[in-house]
C-alpha cells in the first residue's frame, strides 16, 4: 500500500501524537544546548552572524521536518529516527507494517 | 556648510577612524552579552525563534548604521552619539564645527 494512503485507527493517532511530540522536544532540547554553547564562545560579530545563519537554517529545516499530516507521518517518523530523534520503542503500538517501513526508510535517509 | 560635503583632514580622518572602530567594539560588546544572557533563559522553540528575529533585526541595523563614507560620517556618529556607543571625547581632534553637528544631531534623534 503507498504510504500516502495508509489508514492510521485511533490508538495509532494517539501514538503518533506522543512519539512526534516526544521527538519534537528532544530535537527542541538539542537545539537549545547547541544555541546556549554556541552562544558561551562568542568573540566577535562574525561569531554572531554564524549564530544567526544556524538558527534561520535550523528555523526553515524544523519548520518543514515537522508536518503532522497522516500522509506525511511515515516519512516524517523514518526522517526523524535517522536524526536519532526518534526510536523504535517510541512507535510501539503501532502496525508492524508502517514499523517496518518507517524503519526501512529510515535506514535508507 | 552642507555635512555631506564637509572636509575631513588627515589628521581628522585618523581621529574619526578610531572612534568609529571605538563605536563598533563597545556596540559588539553589548550585543555579544544580550546574546548570551538570552541564550542562557531559552526555555522553548518560541525563545529561539525570537533570539533568531533579534538577530536578524540587529544583523539589518548595524549592516546599516555602520557606513564609513566621509559624506555619511556626521550622521552615523550622532546616530552612534545617540545610541550611547560613541561619545564627545571620542571626537576630540575633530572640528568644532563639526563636533558641534553631531552633538546637535545626536540629541534631535
Amino acid at each position: 500500500m503507498s504510504i500516502i494512503k495508509m489508514k492510521w485507527n485511533s490508538s495509532e493517532k494517539k501514538i503518533a501524537r506522543a512519539a512526534f511530540d516526544k521527538a519534537y522536544q528532544r530535537e527542541m532540547e538539542e537545539l537549545i544546548n547547541t544555541i546556549k554553547e554556541m552562544a558561551t564562545k562568542l568573540k566577535n560579530l562574525s561569531d554572531v552572524w554564524k549564530l544567526e545563519k544556524y538558527l534561520s537554517e535550523r528555523r526553515r529545516e524544523i519548520d518543514a521536518k515537522y508536518d503532522y499530516r497522516y500522509s506525511k507521518l511515515i516519512l516524517v517518523f523514518s526522517r526523524l529516527m535517522n536524526d536519532n530523534f526518534l526510536f523504535e520503542e517510541d512507535l510501539k503500538g503501532l502496525s508492524k507494517d508502517k514499523i517496518e517501513i518507517i524503519m526501512k526508510l529510515s535506514s535508507n535517509y
